[in-house]
């Protein structure tokens, strides 16, 4: 069977039936779903075709008071989510749980038992979409998760249809709140890594254990998807090379700032031409120079934006909240209408395809472009022979600015695009020699 | 029968059967679908199910030379496209003519002989949406339109998907390239309309007659598309309340730069509460002072750009290419791969749904700000004598500004929000009144 699922005729319960829906899981996402259901009940139905009837919210802890639910004083409320997925008077499932292995399993048991799910998991999406969306295939049921990438803003959407008919060349973006949040504090107040990390957790910008959006496994999840979606090739977490921003210092800021541009963590997602003209793609996070007359460089406080390059399309962006209770929430609305009007009208959205299945090129395979901070010794001919260790490696630089600062010499190079391995290498080399004194630091430059 | 449709159950012709194409225009954009349909159809087979198979494209010359066709060799190139269009072996119409009277004849015909319809034509959309959704309705087909509005930037699908669960406030944008590059050209250089019209028709930005854009007729329609998706509201071209940027001189925008504004043609959409409760929306399409803080303020050159406020959402902002061969085709093309993908697979995309059946507000009833520059007499008591009118009209002013000019001074004044008939009346007023020698420009201030 193609990835496109069985041949055709996914046909509908008719206009004016009821929507079963189970949500599973009612922590800040699943509440405002909730809330938004009860406020816009006669559109959603409207729009549906037929109105939507909550059959029940699955809890990991009954005894915890929700007011949102005196609203709902008929349904289930259960910790027991298996059960409520499997009544026979649910169609669609959402799921706003969190974590991996718990959600997989519901998920796959709603999809398996002929219910269409949608999900604001980027991470259970990243990692498992290739069993997730057979398993929608086979059973000829929607799998959606708009939510998964930047919440509200419907770039899933915008890959999965708008761009249907366009071949995606590239895409990059900010789509980690908390750590542009940070990023932005420092800039904009001088402050270092620490105190703007803590003045993200006391304004809730920063979870308590804030390590996966700091060190970019969340923005790396994002990429994955974006990948996936974007190039119709399988891209998992684990094909994507993520760095956070952890080691970022006042310093690092201060210098870029210095020198005309913002530090972003950016997820970039490209499309890559070898010299024998064979395709691959890749998917990477980390932090990165932006040019400050780049739109990206703008975003700032907890903002995403993305930035696609079609073929045909050109440069599109998107930006907005990327995160929050009532952002994230429209975005799983949006799928649920989707799911429902299916479920009323018959049809099916088109899943992910990964037809093209391309090669996820190694990180060292890609080019990328460095910006290296060094202290040197301040003595005649430093600069040829760093210069001359760069040509050996047939590595371009593109501009070098040279500082006294005591007696050691500060010298920053920017290089052309080249191998990610080969300038990584150079780098090593480089802190081998005697006329470098310590590597600074090394940030990426795109855009 | 609802406007959603009849009753679930549009059957697929199943997967791996062709999907027949019928192209009516060869102009720019449908030479480059073409192109596209060419340079991308395995793909495009990947990600519809079943190929794309032209059958014949529909021109009004057919002495001219079409390199494109050279790929097409074995399709039917005729002036008749009526007969194009009744083809079995066609499922879906593609129509880039442009124009209005002509093309809803042949786009009803296609919608009423089963065929689904994909459209660029904002005209006709805006003018004649009700009649075609009700005959793709009545006939189980879809009508897509996403190229119809800001091209490439998918906000059609935008409102009619990714907002599916969420209520739209508000929708404010540039949707019309040909008049931010010109306003953008004067902004930047100084020069004045005469001379930025002259400029962008040399470099293709403006067409031979500039009338639709400039006078504001074109983005009026784009207006009225976007208020009917976001407010499910029928909303036509003739609701929409239009004025150009003809009457801008390098003198107003040299006044709004050193009060820290942009004018900008801004699409304004807008869901209204009155103080009874009652909600009615409006469109409106004028020359706006734009916060040059605000992002629609940086939209520079030809491109485009949209804000979206919705309740859960927030904002929400798109941009991108508004216009042009290929960012046009390139919606064109993803509204293809939606309707094949119906077409083999089965179901349906929501249509328009105006369900909501708002009032469209009268203009003067809208609420809006005004910046009014005047020449008054330089003698004691103008102000009072000025600020006494409003305060009896009960308009509230903002701010105030007064310059010495020769024997005259001039007198700046900006209004807090009142509504439009009211702020129209007072600058009749204004005009009649001793005091005030000449109103010099009134531009409305927004966003």
């Amino acid at each position: 069977m193609s990835a496109e699922g069985r041949n055709g005729n996914y046909p509908g319960k008719g206009i004016g039936q009821p929507v079963g829906v189970a949500l599973l899981g009612m922590g800040t996402v699943g509440t405002e779903v909730l809330r938004l259901i009860n406020d816009f009940s006669s559109n959603l139905e409207n729009r549906i075709g037929g109105p939507i009837a909550v059959r029940g919210v699955a809890v990991s802890d009954l005894s915890k008071k929700r007011p949102v639910l005196d609203n709902f004083p008929d349904i289930a409320v259960t910790d027991n989510a298996r059960e409520l997925i499997d009544r026979d008077d649910v169609d669609v499932v959402v799921e706003v749980i969190g974590g991996i292995d718990y959600p997989r399993e519901l998920v796959l048991a709603a999809l398996k038992a002929g219910k269409s799910v949608v999900t604001a998991n980027k991470a259970l999406i990243a990692a498992h979409a290739d069993e997730l969306s057979d398993a929608a295939n086979e059973a000829g049921v929607d799998l959606y998760y708009e939510a998964a990438v930047a919440a509200a803003i419907p770039v899933v959407g915008m890959l999965r249809r708008s761009l249907a008919g366009d071949q995606v060349q590239r895409i990059s973006g900010i789509v980690n709140g908390t750590t542009n949040f940070i990023l932005d504090a420092m800039a904009s107040t001088g402050m270092g890594y620490d105190e703007a990390l803590a003045e993200a957790t006391r304004l809730g910008y920063a979870e308590a254990d804030p390590t996966a959006d700091v060190e970019g496994h969340d923005a790396a999840s994002k990429a994955a998807i974006l990948a996936s979606m974007g190039f119709h090739t399988r891209v998992t977490y684990d094909d994507v090379h993520a760095e956070g921003i952890t080691n970022i210092t006042a310093g690092d800021i201060e210098a870029a700032k210095a020198a005309g541009f913002t530090i972003k963590l950016l997820a970039i997602c490209e499309r890559l031409v070898d010299d024998a003209g064979v395709t691959s793609v890749s998917a990477r996070v980390h932090p990165t120079l932006v040019p400050n007359e780049h739109p990206l460089a703008t975003v700032d406080k907890s903002y995403n934006a993305v930035f696609v390059e079609a073929e045909a399309a050109g440069r599109l962006m998107f930006y907005g909240n990327g995160a929050g209770g009532a952002p994230t929430a429209s975005a799983v609305l949006g799928d649920l209408v989707g799911a429902a009007r299916n479920k009323i009208h018959g049809g099916r959205a088109p899943a992910e395809n990964p037809y093209a299945n391309y090669t996820v090129a190694d990180f060292g395979d890609v080019p990328t472009r460095y910006h290296i901070d060094m202290s040197v010794a301040d003595r005649p001919g430093v600069l040829a022979e760093i210069s001359r260790r760069f040509a050996a490696q047939n590595i371009s630089i593109s501009a070098v600015r040279q500082e006294e600062s005591g007696d050691d010499s500060r010298l920053i190079v920017v290089t052309h695009s080249s191998l990610e391995r080969k300038l990584a290498g150079i780098v090593d080399e480089l802190r081998e020699i005697d006329e470098v004194k310590a590597i600074n630091s090394v940030i990426r430059l795109d855009a």
